[in-house]
């Protein structure tokens, strides 16, 4: 812990910390570096920036941020026109790990100095969220991507606090941030030193959504034969999670030869370079020769595209499920024959976040680690935040699957 | 058993069945009364006939059919141009109960004299048959629809047995039928007279097909809410069975009120009579009104009506289920948003026979019926089988929810 010391931490902030009562910080203006977009990824509109934080709610906490993972999410909310998951000016970053440094009074998850795991937050109240389905909260979108104005630019005389913050409850793209306490997981008995801090930063996303998907939602087993469409962070991490389900065959799909190389060492039995299919020959095809000539009992598609979904759902056994993770444009469509698609007797399921609740969820991945089952160190690649261009631009290129910068 | 004397039973059979052993009857003919489908019912193309049996192979019972329910899927297949499901002339029936007159040598499943009732045939090798979803065999559709020539009409002088036979493994729309020996559930434990045998005629297809799907598809229980699209004989056997797990709510949706006062009776809760829907409301508004504002967590639709189907998938509560039943017309697709559907969390699965293993789930039906907790007697009407005309207009006007016939 003594390397934070080296941040500039307010020295209000820092009494409550050292008090370690429950109060909130006083109004003293919190200073931190962050990304912010200003403006579209591709109009140079992200910026390392020198912002003030507004003071923490009863239900927030003030987190500095050792690490943050970078996802495609980030990414595309950053380069899209104003929309009701988008806007600017703000600051993204929804998988990170760092260390409480103060607490609204009503916070009960974590205390100062306990080290935390960042994920999604929603509202706890509603049918998905009394049922344990938060990730399909039926606010996720308006609390995770809505606008919570938490961030002046430090610039400012008269701060406004008109940057958005708590993208995913958190904006975690910030040495110091506010962060809603539904978004955190305690980790003062998950992690052992700031190493692995900074490994375990992008568990609350992407390796969640893939792993969870086919343990919590395919509920994999032994018996099954998994597909896994695209071997980026999300989809590689699917094929961990069924390595330790011990499922017969898992198949991973992508065009990347490296990446289904990386698969094939990560647990995949069966690799399909999409790119590359035989002559005359589909996907299909290709995908239910392997799969006992009728297909994997599990199909996960990690890409959103709608081509691939529809062959997803396709080469699927008979019986057999096809989950839906990938992002897809929003006006895509799927078309379902009916009458085939029931006699078949298929099963098309969406899913976010792996159906996962991360206060259980994240430490039982960290145990997967721990017992080396769960080999996330070979998706990550750590960056100093300054450079977080160069990690965006690695993931982009497939480079790097998971770049996780670090304050 | 005495009154089964009275049917003309060939010597050389009643030799086989009294001697009890399995080997085949010789090949004496058979004589049965059977409703051929010579050519289209809407053509008058459905004729009571008097018609000869070819031998029984192997793996064939002689069944002298006590009882057999008309389903929609009769009336459907009876109606419809040659097709892959479709040809004529053929005999119909694929509910029914009866008596095992004789066995073929390889028979295991009953004994001559042992009351049986009858289900859908299977390949019982594909991946689906070994994974225990037999319902979705991948030869379903050619064994259960396909030719079988089994029957020749009794004044020819040289029979050519070329009236299709064994639909669903079974033609029961006849006195005596040949039986494909993956049809037959042994109910020698499970029947106590001929009454109940009449009654019992219609498990093996449309009660099972309702029940089977809230019980063995959408596993519902007390936390759900449970709606049913259409309470013909399919609906309101799920309606039963959400009665049977105990659900806390149990929406019965129809435009006959008749019928929906039935499903009260039977356990719904509350119903929805979808052709007086209050000004300016839609389906969707008012089943998700009263599911706690936000829709039902299990969606049976029993109609195959494509825009009914999509209003359910719809009005499903995020992370519920929506579940294909109803048979909808060959050509009709659905459309799913892919993005919405996702992180909605939704599920829609195909469904075939409430994916049962009739061996199992045909006791079950009969042991929940025994317990007053299946009154499967309130959908029944019987009626002798020279009347089967009216059988098929009082279904079709929907005076009568399962007609059964006599023989």
């Amino acid at each position: 812990m003594s390397a934070r010391a080296s941040f500039n931490i307010p020295p209000s902030l820092r009494k409550v910390w050292m008090e370690e009562d429950r109060k909130m910080a006083s109004a003293d203006k919190i200073t931190s570096r962050a990304i912010v977009c200003h403006d579209k990824l591709q109009n140079g509109g992200w910026k390392m920036d020198t912002v003030t934080l507004r003071e923490p709610h009863d239900d927030e906490l003030v987190i500095e941020m050792v690490a943050s993972g970078i996802c495609h999410t980030d990414a595309l909310v950053g380069s899209i026109d104003p929309s009701p998951i988008s806007f600017y000016p703000r600051i993204l970053g929804h998988e990170g790990s760092g260390y409480v440094r103060a607490i609204g009074s009503k916070v009960t998850v974590a205390s100062p100095g306990d080290p935390v795991l960042l994920s999604f937050t929603c509202c706890s109240s509603c049918s998905s969220c009394v049922a344990k389905h938060s990730s399909v909260c039926y606010s996720f979108n308006d609390i995770n991507f809505g606008r919570n104005n938490v961030f002046s630019l430090a610039s400012d005389s008269d701060p406004k606090y008109d940057i958005g913050g708590k993208f995913f409850g958190q904006s975690s793209f910030a040495n110091f941030t506010i962060v809603d306490q539904k978004s955190v997981v305690n980790a003062k008995r998950l992690v052992r030193n700031d190493d692995e801090l900074k490994l375990f930063a992008p568990l609350g996303c992407g390796i969640q959504t893939g792993s969870g998907t086919v343990i919590n939602v395919a509920k994999a087993g032994e018996d099954d034969a998994v597909a896994v469409l695209g071997m980026g962070g999300v989809g590689l991490s699917a094929i961990m999670a069924a390595k330790i389900r011990g499922c017969r065959m898992i198949i991973g799909i992508d065009r990347v030869s490296q990446r289904l190389e990386l698969a094939k060492e990560l647990g995949a039995t069966h690799v399909v370079d999409s790119s590359k299919l035989p002559e005359g020959k589909t996907l299909v095809d290709v995908v239910r020769e392997i799969a006992d000539g009728v297909g994997p009992t599990v199909t996960v598609d990690t890409t959103g595209v709608p081509a691939l979904i529809q062959m997803g759902i396709e080469f699927t056994r008979y019986s057999g499920k096809a989950i839906q993770v990938g992002t897809a444009p929003a006006d895509a469509n799927l078309t379902i024959p009916i009458f085939p698609f029931m006699v078949a007797g298929k099963t098309y399921t969406g899913a976010v976040q792996g159906d996962s609740t991360p206060s259980e969820y994240v430490p039982q991945m960290v145990e997967w680690y721990r017992k080396r089952m769960f080999p996330i160190d070979r998706l990550i690649k750590l960056m100093p935040a300054d450079e977080y261009e160069r990690a965006l631009h690695e993931m982009h290129s497939g480079e790097t699957v998971k770049p996780v910068i670090v304050w």
